[in-house]
C-alpha cells in the first residue's frame, strides 16, 4: 500500500467536500462567514477527518457518504485552535503558516467564529442523527469527547498545570490525554459505533496515537522546527512545562518510539486490514510537521 | 390567575433542577467547574426556562419532565453572556449585579467556560434526542436558532452594525431580532414540536416578545435604571447605536406600547389558555429590570 496516496485520498475527498459546504453557508454577516471560513480553510493536515474516513472504510462502510460527519469533526477542531491562539489563551500570531484567525479578523470576530463552528459542528450532527440511532450514538460520544470532560478539560489544565514548572507527570498526561488525546480517539471510535462494531481495542489504539501525536509536537516544537507553521519554539521560549521539557530531547525521543511501537501492537487485535493505521503510525512517529 | 405566583413556580423549580444538576457535575479542573457554575448560577429572570416551561404547560404537558432542556437552554443563554462580557466583545465588568466571568476567573477560562457551557447544551440535548423525534425536531431548531444564522449572526451584527452611527433602522432589527428574538423565541416553537403542535402563531408572538423585550433592555439602559445589574448606562455611555438612540426615549416608550400590545393580538389565535402569556407581556413591558 502507498500510505502517501491513501492518505492523500481521504484528505482530498475531504477537502473538495468541506470547500463545498462552505461554498454553501449562506448567513449573514459576511465576516463571520469569513472568519470560519478562512480558518477552515487554511489548510492542515486534516489528521481527524482522515482518521474517521479510513476508519469507515477499514470496516468496510462506503466513507464517501459520511464526509459531513467529517466536515463536524473537523468544525471542532477547527474551532478549539481558534480559540487556542486567542492572546488570553495560548497568544499565538500564527497557525498553520498563516496569520490566527484573530489577526485577520479580530479578536471579537475570532471568539464568535469559534462558537459558531462549535455550534456549526452540532448543527451537522443533529442532521446525521435523524439517519438512525447509530448516528446519535456517534454524535454522542463526539460532545462527550469535545466538551467539559473531554477536550475542554484539557485545555483548562493546559492553562493551569503547564504554567507550574512544579506539575507533575500525571498532570502533564491529564493534558495530553483530554487536549489532544480526546478528539484523536473520537473520529475513530465513531466509525466503529456507525458501523456497529465493538470498539474497544479501537479506543486503545486511539488513546496511543493521541499520546503519540502530542509527543511528536512538543519534540517538533522543542526543535523548533521550520516546518511545523506555528511560533517555532513556542512552548521552549514559554515557561510552558512539556513532557519534552521534563525528561530531555533524547529521552522523549525513546519515549515515542516506544509508544510507536505500542500503537502497532494495540492494532493486533484488530481482525481488520489494518495496514493503512500501521503506516499511519510511521508518519505520525516521523512527521516533520 | 397570579403572574408573579406561577412565573415564581416555573423559575424556582427551574432553580431547583438546576442547582441539582451543577451538584451532579463530575469533570475536573475544579477551576473550570466552578467558573460554569458562577455563571448558571448567579441568578436571573430565567425567562427563557419560564418560557418554555410554561408554554409545555399551556400544551397541556408535564413540564416538570422537560426541566433537563430547560438547562439546556440557559446554558446557551448564560455562553453567549460570558463571551459577550468579555473585553474583547462588549467589555463588562458586571453581568446580574456580580462581577462578570472574566473578572472571577479570568478571561481564558471565561473563554472556556464559555464554550464548555455550550457544549453541555447539546450533551444535554442529543440525550434528550433518544427520547423520540420530536425531541431530535427540537434539538436541531435550538441548534439553528442559537448558531452562525441566530443568536451568533445577531452577536457579530451587534458588533458590526452598532458601532457606526449611521446604522440603518433594518440593521439595528436585524441585532434584535437575531442576538435577543432567536432565543426567545426558541423555546416556545421547542415546547410546540415537543407537543407535536403546530407552532406558526407561538413563533410570530414570539418573535414580537423579543423585539419587546431587546426594546425594553435599551429603554432601561437609556434610563439607566440602577436595578439592571449591568453597567449602567452603558450603551448611553458608548457610541453603540441602539432603537432608542434612533428614536429617542419618548418614541421608543410608545413603540414599545404598541409592541406590548402587536403581542397580545398575537397570541388570540391561539386556541388554548394563553393567560400567563397576556400577563408575560405587561410584565416584559413594565419591568424594572
Amino acid at each position: 500500500m502507498d500510505f502517501q496516496v491513501r492518505y492523500r485520498e481521504y484528505a482530498e475527498e475531504f477537502e473538495r467536500a468541506l470547500l463545498e459546504f462552505c461554498d454553501k453557508m449562506q448567513f449573514l454577516p459576511e465576516r463571520l462567514k469569513e472568519s470560519m471560513r478562512y480558518s477552515l480553510t487554511i489548510g492542515g493536515k486534516r489528521l481527524r477527518p482522515v482518521l474517521f474516513l479510513s476508519a469507515l472504510d477499514m470496516f468496510g462502510l462506503d466513507w464517501k457518504k459520511e464526509l459531513n460527519i467529517a466536515i463536524a469533526i473537523e468544525c471542532i477542531h477547527t474551532y478549539s485552535l481558534i480559540h487556542d491562539d486567542l492572546p488570553a489563551m495560548d497568544n499565538d500570531d500564527f497557525r498553520r503558516g498563516k496569520p490566527s484567525n484573530h489577526k485577520m479578523f479580530g479578536e471579537a470576530h475570532a471568539i464568535l467564529a469559534g462558537d459558531a463552528l462549535l455550534n456549526l459542528a452540532y448543527s451537522m450532527m443533529f442532521a446525521e442523527s435523524a439517519r438512525g440511532e447509530e448516528y446519535l450514538r456517534a454524535a454522542r460520544y463526539l460532545c462527550d469527547a469535545a466538551g467539559a470532560g473531554g477536550m475542554i478539560a484539557g485545555q483548562s489544565a493546559d492553562l493551569l498545570y503547564t504554567a507550574n514548572q512544579d506539575a507533575s507527570e500525571e498532570e502533564l498526561r491529564f493534558v495530553y490525554d483530554h487536549k489532544t488525546g480526546k478528539l484523536i480517539v473520537a473520529p475513530l471510535v465513531m466509525a466503529a459505533m456507525i458501523a456497529g462494531v465493538h470498539s474497544l481495542d479501537l479506543e486503545k489504539f486511539g488513546e496511543a496515537l493521541g499520546s503519540l501525536f502530542q509527543l511528536t509536537d512538543d519534540i517538533l516544537d522543542e526543535k523548533g522546527d521550520e516546518t511545523l507553521g506555528k511560533t517555532l519554539g513556542k512552548d521552549k521560549a514559554s515557561d510552558k512545562l512539556t513532557i519534552v521539557k521534563l525528561y530531555g530531547l533524547n529521552a522523549s525521543e525513546l519515549q515515542a518510539d516506544l509508544l510507536a511501537e505500542r500503537c502497532r501492537l494495540l492494532l493486533e487485535p484488530i481482525e481488520r486490514d489494518t495496514e493503512f493505521f500501521r503506516l499511519l503510525v510511521d508518519y505520525v512517529r516521523m512527521r516533520k510537521k
